[in-house]
């Protein structure tokens, strides 16, 4: 059981003790080679991805990536740690039936500067900084200038950090994430890493953190709300933290009886399991508001009578279909919402990263290497991460 | 084809056109006995209602209702006009599996008080009044005292004018309905008739109006907004002129090509048929708001790609399931929301009844006496109505 007093320290004890039976793997990486070799186009570095779409090919290996040299308005970056998010995993798996192989992951990236375009001014050659779910976008449409990048009305949206567009013409088609030696990325969509954050664990927060803050924050969550977390994982956990900071009195709901003294210690006023139908019909109409971070299809009907009226529910773990037509009654009786929400702009995203370090908000981590990725990638499959893994690219 | 110009000449129009080949009934009934037989609990008045679920009974016929005696806070009102909602038809029809037989419906009433209750202060002896979906709430909890008498959180919710629990103990289960010759009400439940509004097709706007403008007060619809409004019926083209009149850019969605030029004559700016895929495609991202008005189940997916990011969906005339799971990667992929919405408290009810006689709103009506009220069901199931039908009592 993780106690999570002192957090950070546990970090480190979590490192020390991480012993995963490794997966079989046809050539055994033990360090990725951090060397750049120069090619036409760029540079080729070497990453951590999945060659194809067969099950076979799912796992992920070393492989060679193409880096574009940065243009003058973006960096270079060699990546320090990259979290790994439940999105890695429906992305490589083709979950979404959109993936581009070879599939390289990760897009919750700390990492330092190496080089910097020519007409980058925001940022120095040595700074460490964070990427998250996005290294460029147009920029010039309106969404873009109001702050929400990842909204992007260009032609092909937002780059996002991997499997996404280039916008330019002519350029590659398939961007690669944070499994990586290296990274580039427009500077508009570096993020700075407040000093009070631990590096390590701040990864998760460029997408777990934003991913939960900013429905939090769409939604007006104040003070004295009863805001309900449901799913109680990488960013579940998170969310109890954000959503105790923000002055909310907050119910954890999971499915995992053995989540409840965890979900406690992450700041959590209650917990509820959802198994329980009686407690579940006990609490209806209580919430003002409810997240659900749950990554597969599940039935929404099950939370829609927690909702007060006029309250809210936001779900930003599927990105897919629920299990279940909803009922329109239980909405309709009360004026409720079921929502979605995808990641947030740069400005909010930094604004969450400032709020978590004022509020002393971290991830609970598992440090692992890069040679572990796929024993990883099994447990968030199989939900027995607790709570996030982060690669620690040095090791 | 009903021409919209110069509405309410048409209303008469129609009236005396109007043929119908009546449904072959065990007694045919032209007019209601208005005559009020006193009996020991209150008195015995005459309605048109279903004895009982079967489907040979959910035909309407002549049933004697009986009423309490009005009390202190309460008035006893004749019914002169009743609309024909498509709610009375599913209640009828038990299609929200609650229906208390027998079931006399009708929730669109204006009538003239005959009888006030020893405290009632507000109104008077021979007023003309409108009765919406309540009569009744606990008026103590804080929905009732925040004015949403219809989230009330008294033991049984408020009392719906029909299917409903009345609130004192001991008293009878079911409410009956203005398919009645006379009704009771709380004073606090009427509404006052603008004068510029006509009485017989004021009558929709006491749950369509409301249905309709409360979720557009509520979401935030206003002056410039892209609004789609889909379902050309009852309730949507009352809603179509309600957005004109909030200043939105109003698009009608229908699946009837047959009702394009009619929206149109409602004061909608552009229609989409629904049936379009090309159409509704490259509609994608357009609107902010969308009113969804179909009383039947639907894909809601075809329509959560028109909204724009941080659009809003409500559907208010489905009490019931989807047709499909909702895919979430669409909702959340731009933080769009999906609500419902179920009518609006009395104070805005009365805030809507001022609006359309400030605004010239008036749904389009047809007239039809007591005894046609069988085959009227049976066109508002079939969507052969356009648009509201409307009892007139005193024929």
């Amino acid at each position: 059981m993780i106690k999570c007093h002192n957090r950070h320290n546990h970090h480190q004890r979590n490192t020390k003790q991480y012993s995963y039976k490794i997966v079989i793997m046809e050539a055994e990486i033990k360090i990725l080679d951090k060397s750049v070799r120069k090619t036409s186009n760029g540079f080729s570095v070497k990453g951590y991805g999945a060659k194809g779409a067969s099950i076979d090919n799912n796992i992920l290996e070393q492989i060679d990536v193409e880096r574009a040299n940065p243009k003058a308005d973006e960096v270079l970056i060699e990546v320090l740690y990259c979290g790994v998010c439940h999105s890695d995993v429906h992305q490589v798996n083709n979950d979404w039936k959109n993936t581009r192989y070879p599939c390289v992951p990760g897009h919750e990236v700390i990492g330092k500067i190496v080089e910097t375009g020519a007409s980058v001014s925001k940022f120095k050659v040595g700074q460490i900084v964070g990427v998250g779910c996005m290294v460029d976008s147009c920029q010039t449409c309106n969404p873009c200038k109001n702050g929400d990048e990842h909204f992007c009305a260009g032609e092909h949206g937002p780059t996002m950090t991997y499997n996404g567009y280039f916008r330019d013409p002519g350029s590659d088609y398939n961007t690669f994430g944070g499994f990586s030696t290296h990274i580039v990325s427009n500077e508009a969509f570096l993020l700075t890493i407040p000093e009070k954050l631990e590096l390590s664990s701040a990864a998760p927060l460029l997408c777990a953190g934003v991913t939960t803050y900013s429905p939090m924050k769409q939604w007006g969550v104040k003070a004295g709300d009863n805001v309900a977390i449901v799913g109680i994982g990488g960013l579940g956990h998170v969310a109890i933290q954000i959503a105790k900071a923000l002055g909310a009195k907050v119910t954890a709901i999971t499915s995992h009886e053995s989540k409840k003294e965890e979900a406690k210690a992450f700041g959590a006023d209650d917990v509820l399991l959802s198994t329980d139908e009686d407690a579940m019909t006990k609490n209806a109409l209580r919430y003002d508001y409810i997240l659900i971070t749950i990554p597969v299809p599940f039935d929404i009907n099950d939370y829609i009578n927690l909702l007060t009226y006029r309250g809210s529910l936001v779900t930003v773990g599927l990105l897919g279909e629920y299990e279940k037509p909803t009922n329109n009654m239980n909405v309709a009786i009360f004026d409720r919402t079921l929502g979605g929400s995808f990641i947030g702009g740069i400005s909010q995203t930094q604004e969450m990263l400032d709020f978590c370090a004022e509020h002393d908000i971290a991830p609970e981590v598992e440090m692992i290497n890069i040679n572990q990725v796929n024993e990883a990638f099994d447990k968030v499959k199989n939900e027995e991460v607790r709570f996030r893994y982060v690669i620690d690219m040095s090791k």
